[in-house]
């Protein structure tokens, strides 16, 4: 993330990759700040043995963009909203990038699914892990199905509080 | 694509994909004009053997969503502009999902990033295929920054044009 | 509704109906989280009696759209406001239908709305059913109007809080 | 529609209704050209049988909500683009409807739409006209299905056009 | 006003036409629950002797190009913001007048400058009372023009608060 | 108006002056390029017995508001659109005026409803001036009246065009 | 500034030069208040030995605007976030003014970096002052960068807070 | 330039520093294409003796902000359109900057705006060039107003064109 600021939105990428037990690292590189340490980051992160990075940054952010002109490695983008405009700024400079450099990005503060989708990601590929991923993902999504059916079950009977 | 209309959009996905050497399917699956034929392709998706989604949609624009809530895959949502309002709704229809079911969206009109970003996917994995598409995109990307540079140093040249 | 945390909004539609003597079924149906009951109940819901649906959704709202693509009822769509945009995603995700499937969208957070409309879609038939709805809607109409004449004249009066 | 100007968006409404067999009746009615006549067209509407009412405007688009406001029929609004602000004025004028009120909106130009959403209304009711309306509202949405499915059997052939 | 929740918002109006010695009447006139008490509002209020009318309403706010439609006076229009889009729904709906019927709008929640903008209109005409109004508005002028040089003259010096 | 490129939009203005027999002055008087002739244009204004100024700009349209803050006349300001951003721009810097400095606001490229705004105002005050242009706004609206109910014969006649 | 309620804001402006040691003096200027001293503020400002000013406003905001059509000085733009639009207007504004007369923008409420800019631009030109805050522009760059490394470092540590 | 693509918008710049007689160099550097080349264009600007830049780019555009990290010197951004959104991704991604990094924005498009403010900056300073710059710029100040009142002229005059 471009700042320790950004944590507490940015820190439930870090709870869904523990639920699917992803291994991650969770660090402050600023493209703003500290840009030549961000290119660095970028482009050493596929050698390291890093095979997806998740970016959150807001207002003007750039942070996903550059790193994905830099890494052959999938980028996911975190808008993160700031004081103003409601993320809408965050959003536009991550999601509009050019013919040539992809980010992936999803909602206005939804470091969430940035998370899953960094373990769909991992998921697609061959080999056990992937396997492992693609079990798991299924259990997640056959879990939030039945949970959103008991909610169901507990509106349709009569209580109380409504 | 949930319409054969947006394939002049959608072909710089296939575009981009044949360029890099990544076996795809074409196919228009309608989430509103066929809902349970679209339900069943994305649940199919992970057994017959795809490994990422490109949806591409427009306006109120729900395919790239339901996809991703019946596939463990990762899902790339291209919003596609339609007539009116330039596709900002196309682009908050498909990137604002709720936390849960991610979908990975890239630029209004954007379908030559989804066909790179998929090919990132598939390179995130592990062996030969993933080593050969990471070194591709590497290529891919020196080769961009050649034609960058190239286009500078014809502008920087006395020109009877300028 | 697609959540339960959307109830605090859609409760007002409920509300409606029960002042118009309306019978209705309140129930949390997900789009994105139950995918495959959520068209079996739309596709169960003439055949079970029900006459209009309602479904109130937020952000990348697509439960709406989905519904109506698998039913021949009509369905209103709810626009419930999120954390950030203030509604304005949930707005063009439910009304920019594409041509074939329509949503009959009421405003941000207009749940009370919502109940309405059904009711008047209920008065918009024969019977006896419909002739006391559509009584029942001019009678609400002129209570309304006799409220909003009231409070003209309580302005009008000179008062210490003013 | 409030001027004859709007009918080249306005007269897919008449070619849907057309297709399903509803009869209709197609009018200029300018709320704010010919406001007591507007208001009176709305109060007389139910009395001279009509059961639905479709209402598209442009702009500050008032007419839709104000024959909501004398009537007791289901209105459905259609937001008219106009050459500025591609259609988003004349969205926010017709949904943003106070509660009580309710128009029932469509997309930016979504007149086919209403049409369809009128016939879903009619089809709600009771009655044989209601039972032909459903059954002629499940034909039209097979109808599309099998045209979906036979774009993208289409696209999957290999052909010189691409 | 179109209710008397706005009145907050638009006892603003009232307060500038105090000020000013300008006689006024406070009122409310809903456009969507007493339409044909509005228009009549209209229609009577150059015959009772008003000469401007300053209507406020928020969302899909009808209201004041209602009143313009059937009266020859200037009507000077409040976008009142309601709890969602923050105003702009109600400044479109009201700023976005077809040719032939003008709102004088101000901005959101601008009721103050409504009631001097409406001193100002009365000031445009000939005899003594309009000489007066141009004359206390240029009074009223140089008066904001004393108090902001204060300001400045305050800011300037060195103070503990700073 | 703020530059002779905006005549094509501005001289509906005039039009609408010249059917109501109203005099006016046009002119150039931009607030950038030559802003204290305009402030002077301003200040002298009433003087000069100016009763109604109409500014047009487009941008940051800083036009109206400047000349609202230096004349105790009412100032109508005309959003212009430019190439980019459709109006929204100028609408916003027109209309978004602060406490205490009026700018009666038409819609987007409104020119002709300031010219019928600004007869409305002069119509608003006493004399046989003000009587007349009361009576010709009565004339205008009832013919307006009579075209809309004839647009509306037309469209109901059964014609091969249709 | 347009008023002393910016100062919350603009005083960011003020801490930043005096981090940087660039003298300045702060002063209520109001576009619309004091008109005629707003343009001899700019007007003069050159000639009293100014380089630079910072225009901060909100709303319709046209005090950078009017300044820069005054001076040959650079003026810098701080859009002010007001209790509505959450600074779009403010932004648009400044940010679109027409060729001829640039104003260098800035984000809504980023008074910090109108203080940043105008050093930057102070150390644009020739002299030992203007290689002093070239060398003091590096070092904050270069602290700047040290603090976002340390917050990475501290966010990899283990800690009972995460 | 992030693209030679952008020299019909970008060239307006240039010929604006033509006519003032300001040497610059035109480039393209882009940051998404050739990253560290951009990083180390931006890193060596100061010392081969450029003043200031001025940097175009569309969509998420990240060029002018990661210049800005690593110059000490002003960064001129000019948001180019693209094809879709007009210019609003371009702008925010552009403006919206954190504080600490500051790019002096113009409008979409206004590249004719950043020679000019590029110009002015250079004015700013000390010396014989800074002194002939701000001479110049009161002269181009000043030929705009005399054309601006020659359109006046030409406007009040009588013509068949009117």
């Amino acid at each position: 993330m471009g700042s320790d600021s950004d944590w507490p939105v940015m820190s439930a990428a870090a709870e869904a990759l523990d639920e699917l037990g992803v291994p991650y690292e969770a660090d402050v590189v600023s493209a703003h700040r500290m840009p030549v340490d961000m290119l660095g980051y970028g482009q050493d992160a596929a050698g390291r043995g890093l095979r997806v990075i998740i970016a959150g940054a807001g207002g003007a952010a750039h942070l996903p963009g550059m790193l994905a002109a830099v890494t052959e490695l999938p980028v996911i983008g975190v808008p993160v909203p700031l004081r103003h405009l409601d993320g809408l700024d965050s959003l536009l400079s991550i999601v509009q990038m050019p013919a040539g450099v992809p980010v992936a990005t999803v909602s206005v503060g939804g470091a969430r699914n940035a998370g899953l989708l960094a373990a769909r990601i991992l998921g697609a590929g061959e080999g056990p892990q992937a396997l492992r991923l693609r079990a798991a993902m299924r259990d997640y999504q056959e879990r939030m199905r039945r949970e959103a059916r008991a909610k169901g079950a507990s509106l349709r009977e009569p209580s109380p509080s409504r």
